[in-house]
Order: structure tokens, then sequence, then C-alpha cells
């Protein structure tokens, strides 16, 4: 863990509020967004970590004259505590019932008559909103373009400024201008002739374009207007190539400067505007409601649900994609038991290495879709556990090695998580991974009709383990993108309820949704199993259209680690399916030793 | 079905019009609901019925100067259509997607300056505001306080005045102050210091009274308005007695006439009014809202959520009642099989009739809960088959009869179906009866953790029946009242969510549902097996509370209609646990006969 000099700190702290002090901001808020709302930010965008030496990947920083306050998550209660000691700045543990949220606390700071000040391009829209509402209840007003740090931030790393390339329908699957056809027919369909876009994941798939901007997430910084009868990218030209220019060109799409969105949507003039107010940040959306002869329309973008239903070319391509990503990963399996167990020195890093090195190796592999994550025993209890070289554990031939690994690739983006016995494990290790198996199996193999959301089928993973008490803190899964972000709205699977967030679509064929129950036992192990499966349509009849899932994920589950007598017929015959099919579509690739270890793991089970 | 001679309708139509000019009325709404949208209005609330000559349990007549519409949903399309036939009204089949709502057709018939007429009394409070705003957007006013049919109503029933009777502490578990206390405590935590109620159940339940005013429902006419010190209820005092006066008189509830409620809503001063309008008319909700010397607070009433979680005193009743019912039930199944199978002359109503009178014969029997349902073979795919002497199918030994039946008693209300074999049944009935229950089991053995709502478990329900893609048209279950209203909010298991209309509440301890999946073949058989469950706290652990459910409903199932091969060995383990219970509960009150046929329908099955 990094510690900044607390001295360093307290010095840019005095030089933040000298900047305060020049505009006279009361209050100052730092977030750890980019100007997307991306899930993972460049470094591009580290003023919150630059103003007080925390590095972890969610926290808020809101200064004032006497006070400078950090708030985070429990997962960084910890590391937050050391990271910012002495530095002047006190922690706000997020979470607990006494910790004020961001912007009551806000509210307390602020008087009469003061400022609130913050980059409204590095806040989401719901907080600005938020923010504002916090500081008018106090008499106080809101400075949206106010940032303290960007004159003191030496070694700022560069704005990201990767070169894109162009997704044929090869790979895409569908042209550019039939996307945009479908998006201005949902633009019809709610009366709009403006709709604007921030979230890169949408605006590349409507686009047919990638790039290298945010880490694992294979997109370039960009906006986009699209009107009736033309469409405008904005973003750097110099990164797009011929090919690109040439499809925009045939699709009607023009390029213009990056930062010039700000001024055309100030500019626009009698429009009716749809606008995703959950991503975007609050600059653009004030920009949008604060035009007084423009109307806007607050929706989900229509590119989250058209990019969710994979077309059958992106379906083609990810079913013969997870044979080589299955391929690797049994590859790795097979390697890793045999090297731990006749004592070969293996960390978590290096299995993980391993493994990376494995799929780097297939044809059209980019890059991870995310870090790997590998946690051995124990470890494998924290959900957001991070080996890392100084400090990862060495795996002995015991326990269970958890690896939840996946990549991008042209053919599309993987995400699978086994876990492995390396030696000799409990029963109780048997019982819950048999338990998350039968989990996993009793989701994938669900019958529903049309009209289910994930908070309808979630409990179909989670009823094995609820027999027994035992739950898991988080989804069952999530969306997952196209050689896009590995979380990927608008399907998942989740139980909660929370009123006003209940946003998980309705399933539609092709979409793409991890099935990943788990075990985690705090100081013990962690169990996962994840597999995607796929949204497949079967018959429509009387009642309904039937809907179904198939698998994507090919690899096999650990053989060592399922105990038979707690299947019943039905899960034993799914997984005699699923392990013939296994064995059916790997076995080719596999040399000798592998394929002993794949037929061992994929034998078929007697009723 | 009465048809009502159409020369007589059209001179009431006349009458109404000619009320309707004298006020100035251009459109009049005329309802089916009675004064506190109850589920089954008294027979005086027949105004519909008069004025249209349609006998149905749902329906809405629209009637201006010209035009004179019926608005009905599909189970009354063919009813309807002969009983309106030449009356001068036509029919609106709601929900065919070429029909207008009744306040989008209202919208259509008035003109600017015009006045649409209802009795606010009568109408539902949503529905209400609703045809206001209809007829504001067209510069037309409402007048709800007309009622075009009172006038000319010759031979009305009299206003239900039945009297009512106390449900002491044995019954009712809870005295009236420890009741009031805890609406009181959600007034305050809703920072209202008034509290007006118009659901009949909420209020009987409150002040632990019964009477007989609705048919099946054990309520009387009244109204509440709560304060922090004191309570008022709006009833006729002739029918308390002076049990229930002294019982007032301690809790500090003071009666007032039945309809002095309207004036002292508006006379009220200076109170933040709870009001749940869902279960309020318009005219009691606008009087609130209109009261410019008070402010209002919507929300669900309170004795809503109070009322649903049963408790130990009412818990410990109705276990001790569903012997007896389940007593009755079972004696009238070995009937029945034996009556059918010897030629002895059964109909569906005989059959009912004979089912309803060992009910009868209960200690503390009151009423049916609901009129029994007893459907033969391709009658039981009618989802609302109600079976009259004049037109019933006679029983054969062959096929199956679906019975849905239950009782009020002082110790609760019971609701329970059973699907029976009368002689040789085809494979298919079997195939579906059989994963009937599995789909009954399985989600009357499901654990999960506090929070979750019948949307997230009721799939555990429909699975297995999913599985072979077939689906029933409703939901899975409803809450159950304690001697009151069979059908009672807020838990419940439905699949589809309504944007706007996600009511159920989280399940707690001590909840009654019922859980009665089906398979409806048209034209063929329906079956439906229903039991009812009882929401019990397990333990916490680190998840979280654990939650299950115990039967209440104590009958055996149909052995003969039961493919083990299709069971998994869970299902039969949950059988044989319940068999066992069936079978230790009921024996002792059984004949040698019955006794035969209990045992051979509880026999445990061997995995």
């Amino acid at each position: 863990m990094v510690i900044t000099d607390c001295k360093i700190i307290k010095t840019r702290l005095n030089k933040v509020r000298d900047n305060m002090k020049r505009r006279n901001i009361s209050v100052y808020v730092v977030t750890t967004e980019d100007y997307h709302i991306s899930e993972y930010p460049g470094d591009y965008f580290k003023e919150r970590e630059f103003i007080t030496g925390f590095t972890g990947s969610a926290g808020t920083a809101v200064i004032s004259m006497e006070e400078a306050a950090l708030f985070t998550d429990g997962r960084y209660y910890v590391q937050a505590e050391l990271q910012i000691k002495d530095t002047g700045f006190h922690l706000m543990r997020s979470g607990l019932s006494e910790v004020p949220s961001i912007s009551e606390y806000c509210r307390t700071l602020l008087g009469k008559g003061e400022v609130l000040g913050f980059d409204g391009k590095c806040v989401a829209a719901g907080f600005g909103m938020e923010l504002e509402e916090a500081a008018k209840s106090k008499g106080a007003s809101v400075d949206m373009e106010f940032d303290g740090i960007e004159s003191i931030y030496t070694d700022r790393p560069s704005f990201p400024h990767t070169d894109a390339y162009y997704l044929n329908e090869k790979y895409s699957g569908e042209s550019i201008e039939s996307k945009l056809k479908s998006v201005r027919q949902i633009m019809t369909e709610k009366n709009c002739d403006c709709h604007i876009i921030a979230s890169l994941d949408d605006i590349c798939w409507l686009y047919n374009i990638r790039g290298n901007d945010v880490w694992c997430n294979p997109v370039i910084m960009c906006y986009s207007c699209i009107f009736e009868d033309k469409a405008y990218i904005y973003t750097d030209e110099d990164r797009l190539n011929g090919e690109i220019l040439e499809a925009f060109h045939k699709a009607g799409v023009v390029v213009k400067p990056y930062e010039s969105i700000y001024k055309d949507v100030a500019d626009m003039r009698d429009r009716r505007i749809l606008i995703d107010n959950k991503r975007v940040n609050v600059k653009l959306l004030k920009l949008s409601l604060l035009n007084e002869f423009c109307q806007v329309v607050q929706a989900e973008n229509p590119e989250v649900i058209l990019k969710s239903k994979k077309n059958p070319v992106e379906i083609s391509n990810l079913t013969d994609l997870h044979v080589d990503d299955g391929v690797a990963l049994t590859k790795f399996m097979c390697w890793l038991k045999k090297a731990v167990k006749s004592g070969e020195y293996v960390t978590e890093v290096t299995a993980a290495e391993y493994l990376d090195n494995l799929r780097s190796n297939i044809s059209d592999y980019i890059e991870l879709s995310f870090d790997t994550i590998s946690a051995y025993n124990e470890n494998g209890a924290q959900l957001h556990y991070h080996a890392t070289k100084d400090n990862c554990a060495v795996l002995k031939p015991e326990g269970m090695l958890l690896v939840d690994s996946g990549g991008q690739y042209l053919r599309g983006t993987t995400d699978v998580t086994r876990t492995i016995s390396l030696g000799p494990v409990s029963d109780d290790m048997i019982r819950h991974y048999t338990l998350t198996l039968k989990g996993m199996l009793n989701l994938a193999g669900a019958r529903f009709l049309k009209g289910c959301t994930g908070f309808n089928l979630d409990v179909l993973a989670r009823a094995p383990l609820w027999n027994e008490k035992i739950d898991y803190r988080c989804g069952t899964g999530h969306g997952i993108g196209y050689l896009l972000n590995v979380h990927e709205g608008s399907n998942g699977f989740r139980w909660k309820h929370n009123p006003g967030h209940n946003d998980l679509s309705v399933f539609e064929p092709g979409m793409v949704t991890s099935d990943e129950p788990g075990v985690y036992i705090e100081g013990k192990y962690g169990i996962r199993i994840e597999n995607e499966i796929l949204c497949v349509e079967d018959e429509t009849n009387e009642y309904g259209t039937w809907l179904q899932f198939e698998f994507l994920t090919l690899a096999p589950f650990d053989m060592e680690l399922i105990d038979v007598s707690l299947l019943e017929r039905k899960d034993i015959e799914q997984l005699n399916n699923y392990n013939k099919m296994v064995y059916e579509k790997l076995s080719p690739y596999m040399n000798q030793e592998e394929l002993a270890y794949l037929k061992a793991n994929t034998a078929t089970i007697n009723i």
C-alpha cells in the first residue's frame, strides 16, 4: 500500500484552500468519477487520490476551510484510515448509521449565501442534483465549474488518448446505420428529436469502434448527439483511422471536437432531448435542463437495451470464443493442480499470470476483461481481494484456489470463475461447493415466461444455500458486454428490491448474463462458480413466450469437490449434459495429461 | 341468468337522464363499489345492476344524453352482451386494445364547461381522481355528489345493518388499547396526529368487532378516525351490544353516527391526516385534501400490515381450527369418492352442499369464507366457475372434481383447494396434478431471508410447471384474514411486476398466505392444490434473519393422481413429512372407512 507523506498532502490541501478562497468557494467536493461516469476511470481522473493520498477505487473528499473529510465504504475503512493518517483529512465511514450522507454533510458545512463548488463534469447527474438541493436548502448556491486541484496537480497522467479501431460486421454483426435506425425508432417513440449520450460503452457499441482509454474497458473517450437526420460523435479525430472515418461517412456520422459538446448543447434550439440521468455527468444534464429552448425527456439510453441483446453474429462469435477461453482455463486448472501437488512454487499471483498468459495466446485476444482474481483459501472469502506480488499467498497442496477471470477478444468478452481444490479439503468445503454448483445449475436450467426479470429468478440460484441458512451478500449475476464492459446493464440477477432502483430489465433473447452464486466463510475460504448464460427463445404457446438459458462458458467443475449424494436427479442429469458438452468441445485441444484431467472432471455420474 | 326486460331498463335510463338534466350533468358514471371499496359490496349497492340489467360482479356504466355504455372485463363479455341487449347500453370490452379506459371515454364525451357526475362515496379514490383529471383536461368540471339513480331505485334492498359481536381476546389475542397503541406509533413515525380509515376489515380488526354486513366478510359498515388521545368509530350505535360498548369505553373509543364522518373531516382543524388512497372513496379523500387547515399524508393504512401478522393467540386458534376444517374436508373427500363410484346421484352443487354442511357443524362456525367452488372436469378450467342448481354438472365415476372452499370461524378463516379423482383419469391429469403438487411443496418448503417479497418466491411454485411450458394466469397466493376477508393484503405471491403496483410487502413472521398453483386446460379440466402456509422465524445469523413457512392446512392429497416417478427425493421427503402430520392430526376423528381412505392417501412413499 502506498502511503503519501502527510506533509505533502497538507501542502496540497493548503493550496486547494487558496484556490477555493480565490473563487469564493466555501465547500469543495472532489469525486472519483471521470467525465463519463465510467466504472473504471483512468489515471488522469485521480484528483481525489492526489488530494487525499487514499488510493481506493471509491471515495469522495469534502473540503472546507476548517474541515477535510474523506467518505469511503466498508471495503476501504482500514486502508483509508492508514493512508490519510495525519494528513488533515478525517475518515467518514459511509454505510454506518451515524455517518451522514455526503450531501447532508455538505449541508451542515454551508451557510447562507455561501458557495458549494465541484467539477460538474466529474459528478454523476443524480449526485450533483442532490448536492445542489442540499446547498439550496441552506440558502447557498452551487458552482459546477470549479476544479481546485487542476492547477496544482503536478505530474498528472496524460488524458486518455489511444487509437480507436473499427469493429467490422464480422465481429459487430450490425452496421452503424442499422443501429442508428433502431435508436432513432426509440427516440421517435419517446417523441424526441435529439439524444445525448455520454456513456462510453453505449457510444462505442453504436459506432462499432473500440479503443483502450479505460482499463479493461475497450472504449475511447467520446460523447455523442443523435438527431433524426445526422449524428455527431465528439472525440479527437486524430485517433480515428480511415476505416472508421469511411464507415462514419457512410452512416452520416460527423466527428466534432471532444469538448465542443458542451457548447453545442447550450446552443441547441427547439429540440426534445432524450437523456439518461444515470449515465451522464451533472454538467451535461444541467446544460440540457437549463436550455430554455429545449425540452428534456429523462429516460434510459436506448443503447442499453439494444446492445444487451446480442445479435446472431455476436452470439456465434461468443460461442466460438468460449471454446478457446475454456481451453485456456482447463489447461490452467490441470497445470495448477499438478504443479501445486508436486511442490512447485506457485503463488496466487504466478497462478494468475500463468492463466493470463494462456489467454493472451488466443488469436484475437486484446486484453483482460478485469484483473484476474486469484484467491487462496481465506483470501477467497474477501469479495474484493486483490493479490499483489509483494503481498500474496503461496499455494499449498491443500484447500482451494478461487480464480475469477476473463478476457477481451474481437469475438467478445468472457467472465468465468472456478474454485479449484489443490489437495485435501474439508467436508464443509465439499458440501458448500456442491450446494453452490446446485444453485448455479438450478438458475441456468430455468425455463420462464417473457416478462420475468432477475428479481423473479434470483432465488433459483440461492435456494440450495438458503436452505442451509447461507447467503452471499451480492447479486447472483450481471450482464456482460461484447468486447465492452464486463459489467453491463440492464439484465442481471438480484433479489433485493430498492424502491426506485429496480432497474433490472425483463430478459430477452440474446442477453448474456453471469450466473455466479458462492459461499464466503470469513477467515476460512471462498467458493464461487460462475458460468455465462445466454437467454434464448423457446416456443410461444397460449401462456406466452417461453425463454430459457444456454451455457456459453465451457470449463469443467472440480469433481473432487462434488458430493454426489447432495444432488437431486435433475441436478445430475443437468450436470451430465453439461459435462458431455464440455468434453466434446474442449477435448480436441488437450494434450494427453490434460485430456485425462478433463475426462475425470467431466465423467458421467450415475443416477 | 336473469334478463331484465329491456323496456324496463330503457324507462330507467330515461328517468336517470331527466335527473341528470335537472342537475346539469352531461356525463354520469355509475360504479359497482360500496362506500368502503369492499371486495364484495352488498345488495344495497347495486345501482349499476339496476340501471344496466347486467348482474356481474365487475362493471361500470357511463351515461350521457346520447350514449350509454357498460364497461366490463373478459370474464363477463358474453353474459353482459346478453343482459344488456336492446337496453340502450352498448358493451365496452375492457382489456381489448381498441377499447379506451373509462376516463378516456368520459373525456371524449365531455365538452368545455360541462359537468361529469358521480357519487363520490361509491368511487375509489384513485379512479375518482382520474375522472377528475379527465374532466379538467377538457375544461369540464366534476360533481362528486350526484346520485341519479337513488330517487328511481324502487325495491332497493335495505342498507346493511346486522348486529355486531365482540371478539374477545381468547380469539383476537390483543386488546383494542394495544392495537391502537401500535397504530398510533406508526402515525407518530409518519408525523401524523389523525388517521382516517374506511376499509371495513381494517376497522373491525382494530376494534375487535365482527358483523355480517358483507357477504362472506364478517364486518359491519363503519368508518373511523384515530387521534393521539381518542378514537371515533362511525357506525349505528344500535348494532353494538353492551360488551362492545364496554370495551370501547375502556379503550377510549367513541361511537358517532355513521354518516357524520364526512362533516367531521370537513370541519377538522390543524391536523396532519394519514389516509390510504387505495382504501378510501374519493369523497373522503377529497374532503381531506380540500381541507385547507389540514395536511394529508397518503400512505398505506397501518392496520394492513399489523393485522397481516397474526399474533400467537390467533396462530394457536388457527392451528387448532385447521384440524376441524381438515377433518370436514377429508370426510367429504372420502364420501365423495365412494358416492360417485357407487353410482349415487351427485352434482357439483350437491357435492358442495355436503361439504358446506360438514363445515357448518364445526362448533364455532359462522359462515363460509366464500361460495364453495365445485367444478367438474372442464368446468374446473374456468377460474371463476360458479355452479348453480339449474346449471351444474352431474359427477361421473371418471375425471376430477376441483373443490375450493373455506369457512369463517371464531378461530379464524380457512381457504383450501383439493382436486379429487372420481375414477379413471388420463396420464396428463396425473402428470399435471403431480407437477402442481411439486410446485406447491417447493414454495411451501422455501427458506429465505427477511426482506423477500412474493415477487422473489413466486417462481418456486411455478418452476415445475414452467419447465413443461405450462402457466396459470393468476398469482400463486394471497394473504388471508383472521375471521375477516379471505383475500387480505399485503402479503401474497406474484411474479408480474406492474410499475407503481408492486404492493407486496416483505414476509414477516405470523403472515398467513395461500399457496395455490394450478393447471387449467381449457375444455378439459382444471387442477388446483391450495394449502395455507404460515410464515415463521427461524434463527438470525451473520447473513440476516431466516424465515420459512409451516403448513396450516391439513388434508390429504389424492394418491391416485400422483406419479411418484416425477418427484425428486426432496419432494418425497417433504410429502412424507406432511402426510405423517396430516395422518397424526386427523386420524383420531375418522370412522373406519374414512381412516382407510386417510391412511391410503397419506402413506409413506419409499425413496
